[in-house]
């Protein structure tokens, strides 16, 4: 080894100290991913010791940089950091019981179990997704606040597997398509995955791919220190977002395994560390950091510290402080519930007939009046998802960050993934639209709503085959029962322009999940008329009921409401009295006590349900002696109204099967 | 208009017969796409009459061309094509009859119900990632059975929808790689989406993407035929796939919404007709095409059926007819079940303890030995999928595609959607790896298998929380639910060996849609011993039962019918009978007839169910009195065997649950 200079020996204790308390901490787990924090340790020393905004002793700072790790098995890069840069959570134990039960220190990092980490990641291509975001927020607070206030950076580490699955593509091309600038990602380009080299199964030129998004590109020695945070600096003045190609071996340092995929997400084993820990020059035993180490790693949180401290006096002499403060804390602005209440009374009064899209779409206007926070979009289906609003028609766009629309593209998946990072940054509420059966599309980053418990709402027009003629490529059938099945999703169905009103007023309160609206394509006939009350919060309520004892009754949802209604009237007139529930959110429903439930179902009665979907999940309240009325295939290619017909979904089918229930 | 030579008149006269047709069938359906097909009209003809080796007598002709029309919504570009070309089942009514019910012109291409339609399109990005399965598929049995019987093109018509989905992105990058030099790409690049111009959410340069990618990509005007004439004969001649960028007007010719996003999803009403039918110089009624232009178009079809003869003579003097025959039929080779039965006969002697991830790896050799059809890869994660047999270990790469692993890097979705086009190409039997939980990435393409009943195997490792420290981004709690809930898809989940042989049996027997083996990362004890009859072929059975009459049944899955066994030898020491019964494949056990339900379930007896996932599914079984032992939340991090005791998934919990259920 040549003679270091006083900064370069401190730089390589820095980052070795990521390294070996990575591979220290993957081999006592027996389980995990070593080799690239091995890898990523001198770059990552770069960016926290000299470039991240940060403070250790308040973690939620609102105007930090936010880092995230979009290659999450790397974890333990990012809890050696958050150790050594002094997060107090993040002790030494928890290193030593990392990917044990209870501790912080999870397989991969998750959100709201450590601070520092920002986002969940693991699954690949998620992170450098959210970061997008997460950069849209902050460009769009500095509008909304100045720069006084919000004035950061997003910076991401994400690796092969991150830029080989779809979803980067929709990521970058949106970060490209609105610069911004202020978003940096650090490629591990170490050229190895799971099952070997790169070159198995790509041969992207990504330096191209990226610059064709829009992006600067910086191609880099990922081990040069020098040439890691001159490309911070020149990303730092880009006026695009920055790709930096960290060109890196995984598993830095390790005798034999270094630069294959053996580093990658296994326990390098004793033998193979000794070697590492001669060949790195760190002559320290497990878990052990010297003083002067630690004492290097203190320094940016100093700087950290008193930056933070400047900023809480910009803060203090802003005018906006308040709003400020309210909107990252998730607050939503005063008085929006009385406006909202009394276009709820208007409703209640007009029970207009209309689509649940376009009733969607009219509740809207009053809530994005007062909700200042809700920022708009969709996946180029503006006119059908009826998303946009007097109060967020000015449109987000390169060098335009004021506006609260966004333009998402047709890019399902990067809309929720950037949905999540807005939502995680806080001061924004991030609602777009899609058409529903396109959920699938984005389902792993709903799931990771779900998970993180972020207020995301995705507003799911055409919920049925109700969509009609475009076929059952475009109508869902599983969807409501597959949404239902993600652990803290709510998916609200609402029956009409009310309870859609009702079901908005309960998805943006919520600030421990993401909400679903499945909406209508086609015209409903309003159902109730009484606004005092916000039916749909407990998930379903009697919506009608005979004057002594019923004889059936006929559970329903969004656009089966009515047909139950219906076939109640006709049942009437046979003599049988028919109790119809509304379930706008069986997700709710189903979390209320048995009391509740029983109250609501009637003692003992024969119990029905409609709802244009399969049925799985309705066995829960109707039990397998219950009817339903439903699909159970996937849809057709016809006008809505013949579909319906055609799949036996109408009041007919209604009355028939509830007097075949009770015939039995 | 300038004079036209005899070349160009014709020319014209048949791209006006498809763009006529196209305004006049959305017009009369009063809803569809009229603006793609008119836009891309001329290129459609240069392709259809010059290029594309098809005979419309014999649709399914092994060695035709495959045209592949991934923007699904311009369904009556191909409508128009097939009924101009002569295929019989698409008639003037049925083109009249355009998106109604019962009609074969859905408002999307429906694979199965047109001949002509290679596969089911309409969500965007999966057209042109099937290509690539196609184009992968073609080289491969080129490979097996040499050029005189396999030797041609993959065709795809995509528009800007397409290419901003992030599948494209995978299926781009995978095509590249491999060098698919047979695949052609025709972009419809029209620089408008449904919102509004491209410009709106996108900045790509897809020239330089698409080279990035290792594409070779020529830009030309999509109106002039001289051009797609030479750019096609160029890619036929590319050593890489071709991206064609066909520069072109939507809704070409109509007065007022060319080129705007007016002309692209909805019907362009009489009076831009008729000024549409001055300005292309087609002075023809309504679905009127005079006998000329139906001469002209009646070329193509001829020389194709000129080629098929020819083809059909090389094919009888070729050694492979038999067996390619029998494979394009989807014909299993003979004699693969007796040595199936074989293997399955020494797992029953043997009854080994082992993950069931590695059982089916076992069952896979003497499958695949057997089965020359079957095509293994992973999502880069073969190791773990256990995929790879000594019959598959060749791997497919540019240049080299007689191998039958194919490594398909980080890219669920695309790998998926690849495996649909080898399964329609035919010929092949495509499976493959992926962690169970990231089949959320790919549930779009696996909605579309299940649609078009197309035999197409995940192999889904890691099942549950049984994943351990990696945690509950990478642990499935809902996801046998959300799976079981799509029509037509089965999910298996063996129990052990003997039960993974039986379900692999099954899984490749399937000619009517997809199956998922969801399989475990954690070793098992076997539960059976008789492998005379394949017990899993009606989805559940019962396992083991008393003498006598039983006191309770215990219905479990996969990694925790042990656990019901224990569980029932713990209750008999106290007294109880407990019946065990298993099950394979819900799917299947629910679609038995009422008997053979109540048969198995027993008379009228307490049910419990153990399933290391969520309950939705399972009350249509066990109903609302029921018992279960499972998962009501996201999983954790920590080792596999500590997440069952913290989840309460043990034999223990069993017992208490079902002595509760007694004493109820």
């Amino acid at each position: 080894m040549t003679d270091l200079s006083k900064s370069q020996l401190e730089h390589r204790d820095m980052a070795n100290a990521i390294a070996a308390l990575s591979m220290d901490a993957v081999q006592r787990a027996n389980s995990g991913h070593p080799g690239m924090p091995m890898g990523m340790a001198d770059a990552a020393t770069v960016l926290f010791s000299k470039f991240l905004k940060f403070d250790p002793s308040d973690p939620n700072w609102a105007d930090r940089d936010r880092f995230i790790l979009s290659a999450g098995h790397g974890s333990m890069l990012i809890y050696s950091l958050l150790h050594l840069t002094g997060y107090k959570a993040v002790t030494m134990d928890q290193i030593k019981n990392f990917r044990q039960l209870g501790s912080i220190t999870a397989g991969h990092p998750e959100y709201g179990h450590v601070p520092g980490v920002e986002t969940t990641t693991g699954p690949l291509g998620q992170g450098i997704s959210n970061a997008v975001g997460f950069a849209i927020a902050e460009r769009h607070l500095n509008a909304r606040y100045g720069d006084a206030v919000v004035d950061h950076h997003t910076y991401v580490i994400a690796g092969d597997g991150c830029l080989m699955e779809g979803i980067s593509q929709e990521a970058i091309s949106l970060a490209g398509h609105l610069a911004l600038n202020r978003l940096t990602v650090l490629w591990d380009d170490n050229n190895i995955t799971i099952d070997g080299p790169v070159s198995l199964s790509d041969s992207t030129n990504q330096k191209k791919r990226f610059e064709a998004s829009g992006w600067k590109v910086i191609e880099i020695d990922g081990h040069n220190p020098q040439q890691v945070a001159s490309a911070l600096r020149r990303a730092k003045k880009s006026d695009k977002p920055t790709l930096i190609a960290c060109k890196t071996t995984i598993g830095k340092g390790a005798p034999t395994r270094a630069g294959t995929s053996k580093a990658h997400g296994a326990p390098l084993g004793d033998e193979e560390i000794a070697g590492t820990r001669a060949a790195r020059g760190w002559d320290h035993g497990p878990f052990e950091v010297p003083d002067s180490v630690y004492k290097l790693w203190k320094r940016p949180g100093r700087k950290g510290r008193k930056a933070h401290r400047e900023w809480k006096e910009r803060l203090a002499a802003s005018d906006h402080k308040a709003d400020f403060e309210r909107a990252m804390s998730g607050g939503l602005n005063e008085g929006w519930l009385e406006t909202f209440q009394a276009y709820k009374n208007k409703v209640a009064a007009d029970k207009p007939s209309m689509a649940t899209r376009a009733a969607s779409g009219k509740a809207l206007v009053p809530l994005t009046e007062s909700l200042t926070d809700m920022m708009s979009g969709s996946a180029d289906l503006e006119g059908s998802n009826k998303t946009k609003t007097p109060a967020t028609s000015d449109e987000i766009q390169a060098g335009h960050y004021g506006g609260r629309y966004l333009n998402y593209g047709i890019r399902e998946h990067g809309m929720a993934a950037a949905m999540n990072g807005m939502s995680l940054h806080g001061g924004v509420l991030p609602y777009s639209g899609l058409f529903m059966v396109f959920m699938d599309y984005c389902r792993p980053s709903v799931r990771l709503a779900a998970l993180m418990e972020k207020r995301v709402i995705y507003v799911a027009t055409h919920d049925s085959i109700g969509v009609g003629e475009d076929g059952p490529t475009h109508q869902p059938v599983e969807h409501l029962a597959s949404l239902r099945a993600i652990p803290n999703v709510y998916t609200y169905r609402p029956a009409d322009a009310l309870e859609t009103a009702e079901c908005w007023e309960l998805a943006v309160q919520r600030d421990d999940g993401p909400s679903v609206m499945a909406l209508t394509r086609q015209g409903l006939p309003a159902v109730r008329d009484d606004a005092s009350t916000n039916w749909c919060e407990r998930g379903g309520y009697v919506l009608q009921a005979g004057e002594g004892a019923d004889d059936i009754v006929l559970i329903a949802t969004g656009s089966e409401v009515h047909l139950a209604v219906e076939a109640a009237e006709r049942l009437a007139g046979d003599g049988i009295t028919a109790r119809v529930v509304s379930v706008p959110c069986l997700d709710l429903f189903m979390e209320q006590d048995e009391n509740y439930i029983r109250s609501v179902l009637g003692k003992d009665l024969p119990k029905l349900a409609v709802e244009a979907g399969i049925r799985q999940g309705w066995d829960a309240l109707i039990g397998r002696g219950g009817a339903f009325v439903g699909m159970d295939s996937f849809g057709a290619s016809a006008p809505g109204a013949d579909l319906f017909e055609h799949f036996g979904i109408t009041t007919d089918a209604v009355v028939t099967a509830a007097k075949g229930l009770l015939n039995r």
